[in-house]
């Protein structure tokens, strides 16, 4: 049989960083491109043990669950919003396969085909995947060290009419970027004033190098959660586990219900193993502490892998220090293509993004996400002289 | 802010069923509406166990996993499927969040808005909300107890070109209905004839009370998976627990592949706990010798709520015996709108599924759908007594 396939699905790229994961897998490589947390920091015992209490309960958490998630976890998160400034009642939350299916799903009940979402650029590939299958048009909006230029978003909201903006403020994907205070009550100001819905999407904003630095979340600056226009995503995938599959999305009470019907749909519910695990672990488990230990881990291989760039001295590296994630983006040589870049790594033995596939539009073709949470000590050092390696043998050609 | 919802998530209803089990979360209601197993034959102490030994396999085991699902648990699910005489390799086959997803992810890469999909008369309700939330056409073929009368389904074929077919032909949801290998092959000969892909959803195709009893799957009578139509959709959540949400599709490899970028943007992957965990069951517990428990099981309360509807005598009340599955499809006195019936039952303290809603056109306003897994024994007894009092107040008053 020729199957005829959607056009939606047939625009879809296969995420370049999966597709070099798979590359990689089982090679010697050493690989940056990932976003993959640091396994060894995963709270095993205490997720086992939290399972376990789970299976105590008996028969029952074995049943199928309801759409909006587990109450009790739901109502746990609840208090660790507060903690962040944000009021949100349970009806307020939808608990999601990981924020991914957040987007998702927001993209589902906000958009038609043919709207448009503005988003920062570059922005998180994953985004733009999902927009690209709703058959929206991606428009980016220029951004800088502080994040999205507000006067550019508002000329955007006046003239293209958008349906949707989705940002990452807090330790951004892929530049580790966090947006100042000013541009983030520019926009939650912008979302009010031209009623268009903002994605806040926040699965690293736990991971912070300096304890004392208090972000303000998109969120906490509106007024109340109903009403407005702030979409906020949040996950445990970088602050647990990822295998866990868990996300949170806030938001007015009505959008969460829209949400909840389409993922009834969608399907019928995430897993409540996961569920009740991360409902059990929050209940004993010092979560604030061991994302403290994680966070300092985290500090740790970004400044080291900082100081191996500073250390092999080209000027003609940059990048901007991140107070916290997982990024560090590199702009390279005005005349590196990062894709030409990355066959040449790749034979070397090492494995980044080229930045071209995290921008919607005009993209930087001399820029790079590197990952530093996965792969520390030793070996990343010996990742980072293999990627010298392979830009000085290919600017030795140029 | 005002929202502006899709058009696509406006026109769907929540599920009648979900609903309903919310309204009786709580109260004293004997509910035979949910299609939910019985939690007590749930292999709880095997599911822990397995669980553990998949924590004891370290950190790597809480990392994120590929989006086409864990390769070993594809491997084994292979091997099962050869026992059904389907020879599948893993790369046919795709890991779902339950097989819910999997419909979700079908109509969408098979699918545009405006197409034509074929349905049994009644169907899987929750498969109407997805093809009307992707904005499809349902067209519901006649069906009789043998399943889809398959000229109509042909000649259907030939004056609407549809885009899809989606059938349950073992042990169906609402009618408990098993195709005849005629009306099977005839119907996958009408797919390969017309280019039409088939999706044949087997949640309830292990739930069979004779275990003589031999029912063939459409894709065990295609020659090959790769260039064939059927779809295939399984699922664990009835013969080991639905909590863990994990279902496989099995296709022509390349929508496979398409399924999975879909997949890719909707969640990334579903959860890896679950897969893992499910992977280690069928490594050490005797899946099959429980699944012929549980069904055996189910067949005699299955037979006892027959008897208990037989004993009744009410002469104008009917339904076809089930070969397996989870579901009696009664159809009550003409002048019975199950609706209407409801409404009172619940008074009454006893709930079902009207079946109105499992038609995609033309409802049968005098049917209902009862579940007679999960509630058994005189608890059984004592729900069909309310039942009847319901149905004969409820006629005295016509």
């Amino acid at each position: 049989m020729e199957f005829r396939f959607s056009k939606s699905v047939g625009t879809l790229t296969s995420s370049a960083v999966r597709d070099i994961l798979k590359l990689t897998q089982g090679q010697e490589i050493i690989s940056f491109a990932g976003g993959l947390p640091a396994e060894e920091l995963f709270p095993l015992e205490a997720v086992r043990a939290a399972a376990d209490r789970v299976f105590a309960l008996g028969h029952k958490t074995l049943q199928y669950g309801v759409t909006e998630g587990h109450v009790p976890l739901r109502e746990q998160l609840c208090v660790r919003m507060a903690a962040k400034s944000m009021d949100v009642h349970p009806e307020q939350m939808l608990l999601t396969t990981g924020s991914q299916q957040a987007i998702d799903l927001v993209a589902r009940v906000l958009t038609e085909p043919g709207d448009v979402v503005l988003v920062e650029s570059p922005t998180y590939l994953a985004s733009l995947q999902v927009f690209r299958m709703y058959g929206l048009r991606v428009v980016s909006v220029d951004s800088d060290a502080h994040g999205m230029l507000i006067d550019e978003a508002e000329r955007l909201m006046q003239t293209l009419n958008p349906r949707l903006v989705y940002v990452v403020p807090t330790f951004g994907n892929p530049t580790g970027r966090t947006w100042s205070t000013e541009r983030r009550k520019g926009l939650v100001a912008l979302s009010q004033r031209y009623g268009v819905p903002v994605i806040e999407d926040d699965p690293y904003g736990d991971i912070r190098f300096d304890e004392q630095l208090q972000v303000p979340t998109l969120m906490s600056m509106q007024p109340t959660v109903d009403g407005g226009g702030v979409i906020y995503l949040g996950s445990f995938s970088k602050t647990v586990a990822p295998a866990l599959r868990t996300g949170w999305a806030i938001a007015d009470r009505e959008v969460v219900r829209m949400m909840a019907k389409a993922k009834q749909a969608a399907d019928l519910h995430s897993s409540m193993l996961d569920q009740q695990t991360l409902d059990q672990l929050l209940q004993v488990f010092p979560l604030d502490d061991h994302i403290r230990h994680v966070s300092s881990a985290y500090a740790s291989r970004m400044q080291a892998m900082q100081k191996e760039l500073e250390s092999r001295g080209r000027g003609d590296l940059s990048w901007q220090e991140p107070l916290g994630g997982m990024f560090l983006w590199l702009e390279l040589p005005e005349a590196l293509d990062a894709q030409t870049l990355l066959r040449a790594a790749v034979l070397k033995g090492v494995a980044f993004v080229p930045g071209t596939s995290f921008f919607a539009e005009k993209p930087k073709r001399n820029t790079a996400r590197l990952n530093f949470t996965h792969t520390g000590g030793e070996r990343m050092r010996q990742g980072i002289a293999r990627l010298f390696e392979a830009m000085d043998e290919f600017l030795a050609r140029c």
